[in-house]
């Protein structure tokens, strides 16, 4: 009997890193680890000596030298954890978040550890949550428009100033000198692999979902470029790596450097790397369409794949081979699910319900949600739009905010706490309504991520709200799980890994045997208060009403059935 | 030279009694006394043994045994506490909310204290806040458009649910019993009075505002009545007092029982009652046109007096003699201003607010205040609807509610206090506006009540808000004043006291030296957002905006003029 193999994933967060040890055969995790990194997000000042160097609004960076320590401190710490042997570990993953990018020299070097850069912001990380190149963005949308160009059709009609090039486009206007002295601008992801193979390349994930890349129609007019900024198309053709890869190879093995980072021995297969929430695909059994992934945290990530290109009001973006090869990963995403919750309890929850919470030994999350769940849906009146993060999907705009109505001096904050998570919940249904319009099925839904974990009335309530069946990965680090599966599949059969994700999936992937159902009668109340959603979210969101008296009487009624 | 005179005003709160005794020369306040009435607001269960009786949403009673214990309790209290003789008090004047009503037997009792009533609610004081009539003054609306009848015109075009007829028909159609044992169905303001000197009379205050009495036109026709039920001409005739009685004159002298209770001479002269609000106006030395006499605590009423009737669309009730004789006294009200501030207080503000205030030992209000007073106009992107308990003025709606739009991660406690504060300045503005729409001038504003006191930022964002100047009034306990300075003009000149209110206000009342002026640059910025409040109030209150794109920008503008 031959030894057992092992696959290690390490998942690029926002706040940490983390690596999972799973065993190939079965997709078990041996050990886990977890690594804060030591600057976080930087959002109000870099990390510099001497004089501070504030950052403006919306700014969000990161620290390239936090991603080697992260591999210096939890590649060797799962090693120790499991007690395997390095040398039965076939392969490497990494899933990173997008876009997340930075400008380097020709060797990689980051500009933003160079004395003569340090102080200037745009040598930074620029962490996917940066908002500041809003205006670039604007600048874009406009001249798509007035140039007609048609691919901004496959994103949604506007792109998103998280996107690579809404980034990149801040850099050459802001900092032409950081502009000048970068070689390339390159994806986070692609640079923590490039640290550890020495091989340059573009992996075709973030490439088609953050950079405009299409495989079949190329990248937009270079005559549409110009018109942004004459030095557009000079930066596409010379900054970036012209080695798109597609998901599912290998990037390269591991150097010798990288192998005393980590532990693991000089070769070890490391995978062409994936979007963080990309790699929750294949870990949460999905290798084909018809079945969505939601991977529910801070926000969501809603992913399905289709066998043809389609146009997708409110993508937030879209890769071929972007997972699976010869399958268009189709991606939406929600601003702020998990983070307007936080946001509630930080910010708008009284002291009696932290006590309570304190006195049964709750989270003030579940001692709330233990109170919500005695709320049936309408009751209380409220309504919410989920946009305390502006919105991500079919508006594509992060200037909306959020908004709720109906409260009165009798509105309790389980109430509002529970409007908040209905509100998320019309949010992922305005997406799903979104693809199916566009001719892309989603007969189910396949939750991960660490909310489905801890809310069972959310989930509930999503189930209620889209009228679909919600099942939950098993695996509780998703991402990290499909980043290990993207180590197997790159060690390849051989070598005791497989040959593609479509193999390794029934294999590593798995999902817990409880699954939450539509109730019909949530149901029924939840379409009223859907078509209010939709009417408000069109009147704000897209630029006339007695809602306020239907909600009262759903309200009354609600209390009449009692 | 003759002794000093006193008068005693008796203000019948929502809560509880108070009594102030003054002198008459110079209105100075030389003792208080506050009484808690002992079962409050009934909103949940009546006080009766057995079985509990529950009560529905809504609804809101109070027991009349507690103002008689209040007149117990308070009259000897502020007697001993000044030491005064009793005969050196020459009048005693009460003001009462309204609309508050109960229905009672041919000798003034009250039907809850009979045993086969005293399970029923309806046989119980309908305070002013009991909502539960709406279907009844929904009916009484229909039916006014149905007919055409112009009355009704004068009342904003739609009756409140908080008014006596509103309240009387509940009774005819839910209690046929009560209806029909009762004798009287009555003001309690009225029936205090009669309680404290053995005659029935109906104050012109009441009267003309929540009775829908007037002077010169008469009720509406017998007509439109039978048209909502045909019983309601009949209650009209025979259960209320067709002794309609002016403010500013003499109901009678305290019996010798009253006598007892209050600790006062047998035959001291009672003023005719009036409503708590309006006592407030003579107080704040307003006895004629052009100055608005804003009430402010839980909820907020402006009363302006005018020479001619107009129809001022909003207006909460208007009563001609109702404080001056001779002048309209017109009132509009917005039901919720210090209860959404207390709510916010108590459902929304998390506990490292409640620590900070503790530790520089000030109230979690003074605390958010203080906060909230670091950001400028604007500057928060947040905007709310003042509709936690409905709207009370223009729109005419129990039905509607509350509403906060611009709400993002980075929004604080502060900020939302404050917002709520300018949402409630917005909805006074709105009245303002009505008034001079319908030719009534408001040059300056008289505030009085319980906020002024305890909230500089408020005061200022009124101002800020309406463009006008706003003075506050001396007297804490303003009501209460303007029922000592009726009990003074009831015992008349010769008594020691004065021919009218007129003549009573220069001496009795005054207001403070500080003022608040309106801030231009404030005023800027407030417009711009009233404009937003004026569309959302229109979009949501009468039955559609890129508002929320147009805050932003206004925060960014905030934030890049620092």
């Amino acid at each position: 009997m031959s030894r057992r193999k092992y696959a290690i994933g390490l998942d690029f967060g926002t706040e940490s890193g983390r690596a999972v040890l799973v065993d190939v055969r079965r997709g078990r995790e041996l050990a886990t680890a977890v690594y804060p990194y030591p600057h976080g997000v930087i959002d109000r000042a870099l990390p510099v000596d001497g004089r501070p160097v504030r950052l403006w609004p919306d700014w969000a960076l990161q620290d390239p030298a936090d991603y080697i320590r992260t591999f210096q401190r939890i590649v060797p710490a799962v090693l120790r954890q499991s007690g395997i042997d390095p040398a039965d570990v076939i392969g490497l993953g990494i899933d990173f978040t997008a876009c997340t990018m930075l400008p380097v020299l020709a060797d990689g070097t980051p500009l933003c550890t160079l004395p003569e850069y340090r102080r200037n912001p745009h040598a930074w990380v620029k962490l996917w949550k940066h908002h500041a190149a809003q205006p670039q963005a604007d600048r874009i949308n406009a001249s798509a428009r007035a140039l007609g160009e048609r691919w901004i059709d496959r994103y949604g009609g506007k792109i998103s100033s998280e996107w690579f090039i809404s980034k990149a486009l801040q850099i050459l206007d802001e900092a032409p000198e950081i502009y000048q002295a970068a070689s390339r601008l390159v994806e986070a992801a692609d640079w923590a692999v490039w640290q550890l193979t020495g091989q340059e390349l573009r992996n075709a994930c973030t490439a088609g979902y953050a950079a405009m890349g299409s495989k079949r129609d190329g990248t937009p007019s270079a005559e549409f470029f110009a018109a942004v900024n004459p030095r557009l198309p000079e930066l596409l053709a010379t900054k970036l790596s012209a080695n798109v890869v597609p998901i599912g190879g290998t990037a390269g093995g591991l150097t010798a450097q990288a192998a005393r980072w980590t532990g693991l021995l000089p070769g070890t297969p490391v995978a062409v790397p994936i979007i963080d929430s990309y790699a929750c695909v294949p870990a949460a059994t999905v290798t084909g369409p018809d079945r969505m992934v939601s991977i529910m945290g801070t926000s969501n990530t809603l992913i399905v794949l289709g066998e043809e290109e389609k146009i997708v009001p409110g993508i937030a973006g879209f890769a071929e081979d972007g997972v699976i090869p010869g399958l268009f990963a189709f991606a939406a995403g929600q601003s702020a699910v998990g983070d307007s919750f936080a946001w509630f309890v930080a910010n708008a929850v009284p002291p009696p319900y932290h006590a309570a919470a304190h006195r049964r030994k709750l989270s003030v999350h579940q001692w709330l949600e233990a109170e919500a769940a005695q709320h049936r849906p309408g009751e209380s009146g409220l309504l919410a739009l989920d946009w305390w993060n502006g919105n991500r999907s079919v508006l594509v705009d992060a200037d909306l905010s959020g908004l709720v109505l109906g409260a009165t001096l009798a509105t309790r904050p389980p109430e509002l706490y529970r409007a908040l998570i209905e509100a998320t919940a019309f949010g992922t249904r305005v997406i799903i309504e979104s693809f199916e319009g566009s001719g892309i099925t989603v007969n189910e839904l396949i939750a991960c991520g660490g909310l489905p974990e801890r809310s069972r009335l959310l989930m509930q309530i999503y189930a209620d709200v889209t009228g679909r069946e919600l099942k939950v990965t098993a695996a509780p680090q998703t991402s990290a799980l499909g980043a290990a599966m993207l180590g197997a599949v790159a060690a390849g059969q051989a070598q005791g890994g497989y040959a593609s994700l479509v193999d390794a999936a029934p294999h590593m992937a798995r999902l817990k045997p409880h699954t939450y159902r539509p109730e019909p009668q949530a149901q029924k109340v939840y379409e009223q208060l859907y078509r209010e959603y939709l009417t408000l979210h069109d009147y704000f969101g897209r630029g006339g009403n007695d809602v306020l008296k239907r909600l009262k009487r759903l309200k009354t009624a609600g209390r009449a059935e009692r």
